[in-house]
């Protein structure tokens, strides 16, 4: 399954983009004057490969949750038992993610690719139980995954894209819930960067003093461990990921697979797109940025990726948030495409 | 009109702002976690006096159009009959502000209050029709209003804030169009800040060096022929302002008296934003900065006003397109304090 949809990713339509930054020049509106969502919208159409590209109506979040052997060398204040706890609250509506999507007419599913333990809601309808292992190895001390373990969990996202494209979704958003999550995404976006541990860690959903220097610590010793070797994204993922980045590595994989467009959320969003870009450069193309988490690991992979983010607002609590807050922007980018008059149409002069 | 309208803008209610930091300390997120969104809700519910603060489901883009003589000065490349084929454009819904009020599920109602020339449309019922003069005087050459003239246009503003609310609207959003209006809204913001003319002028909607130069110069000539003064907005807006930029200066404070918040566009709707402060400095409890416009005066102007903005796209277009793409950020804001489940009644164990 991984095999095929790196073989169905294909770079931008250029003719596509081309009308679309023709189009834009007869528009209504000064040339250049919507900024950074003329290129956005011209980006979709080439994505897309017609112009205008489809207007984005029907948005899902897929939040992907597992847990994090690491947790045990103490890199976050918070106990492990909250990763299920949240999935409890996500599947009742009660968490910020569902409170953004209500607000922004999308879905959300929840995907159990890893929690420690068996959750009480297996069969809630929004929820997909695809649990690889019940969380990760302590990436500290040995690989987080079996190779088959990280190929297994890519591929539950995968599916998780395919499904919700096929059930009418035709713009995808990462989210993810994973306490401790924010070390393998320290790490996974070291080994794709290069960049030094400290550079890359961030204080997650706020840790101290003392726990920020083991978390560094941790994320050092991991490298040191694994030594991952980037041009072998599965054997990366494996070394010093989370399942949840895994599958959602498969899940903007399977998004640009299907070329729909791809939300990435904060810093575990931007750990899996790292990843993805390592399986298919062209997977770039499908990937938009929805905002600038404090985590300074996401602003690193950002750079390395050529996105830049639509929303920066100090978000730094992850679920998929941040995309929600960039979806309609998306859908107003694209939208101008659809329905904005032309000076010819609208009898306006130009200048 | 004016009189009872100032009277009518409170403070924030601090008890309100203090219950809603509260709750926001027993929300299911990390505390901290949603950046600038937290202090927004925590604002509007101080402006509202209530927590949670009303959410905002109906919201309303008032685009004010007018015209100016000193388009005389060659400030713009584009011709003055551009402002009337721009609101017949609004009318028609073919302009981007239709696009993203679309998008967005917000109304859009155009108030002439000083185009030049008669409407085609005027019992168009998405038309206000509020004209106190065909265009502004030359402000490089006399005052461009009346102080008589400016209370008018104020008042219109006022009239159509205080509609729209009677109609239902909970959220306010400044809209503009005008030919030539960022020379006027330079000179506002020039008046209002003590910065000087090259600082707060900039190439609207893109106007080349010597269109440039000349614009800095006709700020800077208007600004010594009436050293308008900043204590006086009436004056100021009198002396260097437009009809459209007094009406908005209107409606921000018809938003304030109603405990509305009202989103501010881009330059213009800051250039008004700075009027309507001088007339009631607590009006900028009911502002929010909703983007960041290419124009340097906008961003000199809320740093004046202690805003910081939600969106940073790179847009100058005006219209309200830059407060519409902020609208759902505010709305989820509110969303949060109305929805999210605590710790306890999720029961989600805390760190």
């Amino acid at each position: 399954m991984l095999t095929t949809t790196l073989a169905a990713i294909r770079p931008l339509d250029e003719e596509a983009m081309a009308s679309a930054r023709a189009l834009h020049g007869r528009l209504t509106k000064p040339a250049g004057s919507l900024g950074a969502l003329e290129e956005l919208s011209v980006r979709l159409a080439g994505l897309a490969g017609s112009c205008p590209p489809p207007l984005p109506e029907s948005a899902a979040v897929a939040v992907f949750a597992g847990d994090h052997g690491v947790h045990a060398q103490g890199v976050t204040p918070w106990p492990q038992e909250v990763t299920a706890q949240m999935v409890g609250n996500f599947l009742a509506g009660g968490a910020v993610v569902n409170a953004f999507a209500r607000q922004m007419g999308a879905s959300v599913t929840v995907v159990d690719v890893g929690v420690a333990g068996v959750l009480p809601e297996l069969d809630h309808r929004d929820l997909v139980a695809a649990k690889v292992r019940p969380g990760t190895r302590d990436l500290s001390q040995q690989p987080a995954l079996t190779r088959d373990e990280a190929r297994t969990a890519v591929e539950v996202g995968i599916q998780v894209a395919r499904d919700l494209v096929d059930a009418g979704a035709d713009l995808l958003l990462t989210g993810d819930m994973g306490i401790a999550n924010t070390t393998p995404a320290a790490a996974l976006i070291a080994a794709f960067t290069g960049a030094a541990p400290a550079a890359v860690t961030g204080r997650g959903t706020g840790v101290d003093d003392p726990t920020y220097t083991r978390k560094v610590a941790v994320v050092r010793a991991a490298l040191d461990r694994h030594t991952p070797d980037p041009t072998d994204p599965l054997g990366v993922l494996a070394a010093v990921g989370g399942l949840e980045h895994a599958a959602l590595t498969g899940f903007i994989l399977g998004a640009a697979a299907r070329q729909r467009p791809v939300l990435l959320d904060g810093v575990i969003g931007v750990s899996a797109a790292l990843a993805a870009a390592a399986f298919a450069p062209d997977a770039v193309g499908a990937m938009v940025a929805g905002h600038r988490s404090v985590e300074p690991g996401a602003s690193l992979g950002l750079a390395r990726l050529g996105l830049e983010p639509l929303i920066d607002l100090g978000l730094r609590l992850g679920e998929g948030t941040g995309a929600l807050l960039a979806y309609p922007v998306v859908a107003s980018a694209v939208r101008v495409l659809h329905e904005v008059a032309t000076f010819d149409s609208a009898g306006v002069s130009e200048k």
